[in-house]
């Protein structure tokens, strides 16, 4: 067993570092050893058996620096292991991916010598992240210096010093040579050419990579659409009527890019290794409390907290509470019809070249305040479904996208709907529209990328010259970048990113027959889109820890509803138009009936579309299905093995 | 090794009998060894290892009885480790359902002794057919003394013989004693009750407990439908205004019905060991041709043949085909509606009670005709669908099923239909709707249960008689079950029992707000229909091989489809009817936007409900859990230990 401190007093340790713990500066000494200890211990005695060493950053005359920053690393062969036990899933022999055993190691692909080359950095912290987490007090009764911080056997000692505020943040390190490589084909090349999605699977796991490749794949999706849009901007602007056409293409185009995209981001985890990957067990979220009791599945003892409590809080607070945000969001859209109605009075008065430009004002005042509500309860979602104490991050993530993407929609469509089915007026839904995409893409870009990209740059100046100032000449790069990092912004997760994405497809897909320049706009947003997060992920923020994920999850189902709500929208759209009318001189009544029968046919036919196309390609099915059946083969060989076994020893 | 003919020929095998083999009379004696031996050689040899004795029934006077009848039994051990092979789930120690393995054998909670009462009758039935089915041909090039009959390695030997017309059939054997248990307590107490699921999934498997659960649950289910229907039949006959509440009842009724089917039969599943169980690997169907390739799945060489073809197929012959009978109903339709006209203007002209009488009979004939078409069509569909050539049987289930359904649901609905929405003549709908319902029920009842039953028991008789006068008073209970098994239709599945209740379904649910008795005749229909089912099921057919089934698979989907027309038909005749045409007096445009607004609506509602009520009921996702965590554990446990070991190793 190691001795009480044995924490290296070197400035530079001695194995590479993969992960940066921070702890809390007043943390107590024996919890600091205690926690170190249990790091290193052999995985028998239910450590995790890593590598860890205390980084002590210089003091500094201004502000006082935290000494409790901590490196983790790892043995080769523990990295190994762990990979078996996170059940990560690699190229094999034949091609097939399969699950990595170290027992087999030899046998997959990428192996060579004592497979020194065989993780990515980014699987690296993955398995030092699980292997953290599942760090579990054995008997323990409460923290070692704080009798207050209760411990049982099997909690994970990381997620309960998280929860206290002990531990304030961990997080992989950047690979600073990778690093380069990967901005360089990224978005430092001028030629146009495709992401680098493996490198960047690589370098910031599975979860990212699907996104980029969303965002490439939807934005090579819009290019057809933009490329029809622009002849009807050019040459038909005022002439909506032959937008009929455009809008029938945009329905087919909407259900057969989704269900593409489905089997593209299969061929993709595939590929990753993360399709037929086995979910792990969930554990409590962090924030999670409740009174102890038994987990009915693991038989642990864990925090139990009655879900009838949590319906409650659900049903008497936060439904309330997002129905008093949507009556807000209805209310200043009311104020903005009447700031609108004003501009065009003032203009009808007066109409001269200012009045024209006071036109487009109250849009551009309603986008910036639409933005500052959206951002703002998006705080409040995060706070109410955090209270809601859900068990588990996915349950949780699950209401909060739920409570956001129904505010968000509300808030940004409601009064694109408003204008074109109560009000009917065309050029106005028109003007609405553009300057609502315009202003937000704007916006979007300067706050999620710029704005953090300049407040970064602000602070490394500071640190370097701090840094050089205290240390003089020697070389410090470790140091300096463990500095850096600590202080750089956690970069959230891809739920802004995506649902930035689905705002643009309900731009582009719910009133595309009145607009068709959307597409256009939505494809020179996304371009820039794909560089700006390129650099924010590289420059702005901390590494994130890598995310295996098989699929956009719960996005793909909100393209989808958005989707079906753009086949009503835009049916009714057409309905209005005046060419279809002059179909039906007499009836209005026929009309409507025909338009509903179209709107039930596309959308019976959507459905079976979706169920029609196979979401996963042949190729990979034929794959996924070898591999099964070849374990059950394995299965029924062994077996008989086994009974012939048992049968021999019975003859002897 | 066994010697060519060992085939016993005492009367009365020395051995349980569980599945009779029936080959052709003009078999040659040297594939009948040749068989024989692959079913009773070691698994080790590639053989079966089963026990296969010869019925020789007794020659008879007037007609030639085929010798080569052959039943075969198993030893108990063999059985335990076939239910291993199958994958078999069984109630554990602790309450849970697992995998069945021979070692862990005396920790499940039925295993008594030698766990001679362990598997259910059925269970060691479809272990023998599995086993019977996976045998394998080795390095035989063709069948002994067939040198056209080619096998190839890994060719299922029964499939082959069974697709060339040499092996006829092969059934599992009644148990007279159980037969009698379960039909005491299925049918024929006179006390209503519960039917003994239980007991009928013990004897017929699992695919047939689930279709008796569920006809069972969809009665009761309808009763609380049939009891508000009584009351609107009796006092309101001409009053079909009312029937507003009645249909957004029935709308509600029929979604959340179908939810928490799903619910239930997950936990029939769950006990009877099927929800987790995985599915085996899918054996190409018997009746499959191609030319010989090599499988990219198992990399065995099997028949393959191009998907583009059958695409031809299915394109160019079946879907014009299903078209042509589509336009046949149709046609037919219109002749029901001249001769709905013809009786109409007989009974104006002279409205006595013979005319009276006449009015109905055309919609009789129609009804006869439809069952008569139907009937026609199913075995059409069998045979295009058969000649599509489809490699596994599931594929050539859906394909057909939804040949089936397609034209079934136009064939009975289509004049309903045109009744309701083109001559809006609610009256004559309502009319139309019973008699559709007494007549193809009645005609149902007779050609499913009575009319077998009454040829089924003229041949019982004459085989009887046979008998006696042969063998004079010896006992042959086993020659004579055979004897008569054999010569018993043979009960081609679920299939038509689900089509019954989904048309039923349909009359039920599509025009419930004109007709609100037809639930009342729908369950008088199905408490006739449990007897009968139970009946044939037990007297009329052989007894079916068990199917594993977890649940009632793409009827789900079918009942599902047709709840969601249910929503669309049910607000249209809403937005027929007066009284709410009463509401919008000046604008008829005004009422079709609200009916179409409520419309999406429940559309919408029902799919939010359908996401929200989970599948499974949390105790036995609890459950599901619980076993996954646990396996994940062991192997998590399993791994430390070898990490351990492999360590120990090395120090020495």
């Amino acid at each position: 067993m190691h001795l009480g401190m044995s924490v290296s007093d070197s400035d530079v340790s001695s194995f590479t570092p993969l992960v940066v713990l921070e702890l809390a500066d007043d943390t107590k000494a024996e919890a600091i050893t205690w926690l170190l200890n249990r790091i290193r211990d052999k995985q028998q005695n239910g450590g995790a058996e890593l590598l860890v060493d205390q980084v002590l950053l210089p003091v500094q005359d201004d502000q006082k620096s935290n000494p409790n920053v901590f490196v983790v690393g790892s043995t080769l062969q523990r990295l190994l292991n762990g990979a078996e036990d996170v059940g990560l899933f690699k190229e094999f022999q034949d091609g097939t991916m399969r699950g990595f055993t170290y027992a087999n190691r030899e046998s997959f692909r990428d192996f060579e010598g004592d497979g020194q080359a065989f993780l990515s950095d980014a699987e690296c912290q993955y398995i030092i992240k699980h292997e953290l987490d599942t760090l579990r007090a054995k008997n323990e009764e409460h923290v070692p210096g704080y009798p207050k911080l209760k411990l049982y056997p099997g909690k994970s000692v990381v997620r309960r010093l998280q929860s206290k505020g002990i531990l304030i943040q961990y997080f992989p390190l950047h690979n600073k040579e990778d690093l380069k490589r990967l901005s360089f084909s990224w978005y430092k090349k001028i030629k146009l050419s495709f992401q680098p999605l493996d490198d960047i699977r690589c370098y910031f796991g599975e979860g990212l990579a699907l996104y980029f490749g969303f965002l490439e794949y939807f934005t090579f999706a819009l290019v057809p659409m933009a490329l029809i849009g622009i002849p009807y901007y050019l040459f038909d602007w005022e002439d909506y009527d032959k937008y009929v056409l455009f809008a029938v293409f945009n329905l087919v185009w909407s259900t057969v890019f989704l269900e593409v995209w489905k089997r593209c981001s299969a061929t993709l985890a595939y590929g990753w290794g993360t399709l037929s990957r086995k979910k792990a067990f969930e554990e409590p979220r962090p924030g999670f409390h409740g009174a102890l009791g038994f987990n009915p599945v693991t038989g642990r003892e864990e925090p139990v907290y009655p879900s009838s409590k949590r319906q409650l809080r659900i049903y008497l607070v936060s439904v309330p509470f997002v129905l008093l945000c949507l009556y807000l969001s209805f209310y200043v859209m009311m104020v903005y019809f009447d700031m609108e109605n004003w501009a065009i009075s003032i203009y009808t008065e007066n109409p001269n070249f200012a009045s024209g430009i006071l036109m487009f004002v109250p849009s551009i005042i309603y986008a910036v305040v639409i933005e500052i509500m959206n951002l703002l309860y998006r705080y409040a979602a995060e706070f109410l479904t955090n209270w809601e104490n859900h068990r588990l991050e996915s349950s949780f993530q699950n209401h909060l996208v739920l409570k956001v993407l129904v505010f968000n929609f509300v808030n940004c469509f409601a009064s694109l709907f408003y204008i074109a089915f109560v009000m009917q007026d065309m050029v106005l839904l028109r003007q609405s529209l553009a300057t609502l995409l315009i202003t937000s893409q704007i916006l979007n870009q300067v706050m999620e990328a710029f704005l953090p990209y300049w407040l970064q740059r602000r602070r490394n100046k500071k640190v370097h010259k701090r840094m050089r100032r205290l240390m003089g000449d020697k070389e410090l790069p470790l140091l300096e970048q463990v500095q850096l990092e600590t202080d750089m912004n956690t970069y959230l997760g891809t739920f802004d990113d995506y649902l930035e994405q689905f705002l643009l497809f309900g731009y582009v897909s719910l009133f595309s027959c009145v607009y068709p320049l959307a597409a256009v706009l939505v494809v020179l947003n996304n371009i820039t889109e794909v560089y700006s997060d390129a650099f924010k992920m590289c420059h702005v923020f901390k590494r994130p820890f890598s995310e295996p994920a098989a699929n956009i999850g719960v996005w793909q189902l909100a393209f989808e509803t958005m989707s079906v709500i753009a086949v009503v929208t835009n049916c009714a759209l057409i309905g209005l138009s005046p060419q279809v009318n002059a179909y039906f001189p007499e009836s209005e009544t026929q009309l409507i009936l025909v338009v509903v029968a179209i709107e039930h046919v596309l959308l019976a036919f959507k459905f079976i579309l979706a169920f029609v196309i196979p979401d996963v390609p042949k190729r990979i099915q034929v794959k996924l299905d070898k591999l099964e059946f070849d374990s059950l083969e394995a299965l029924k060989k062994r077996k008989i093995l086994e009974v012939a076994e048992t049968r021999n020893t019975w003859n002897k």
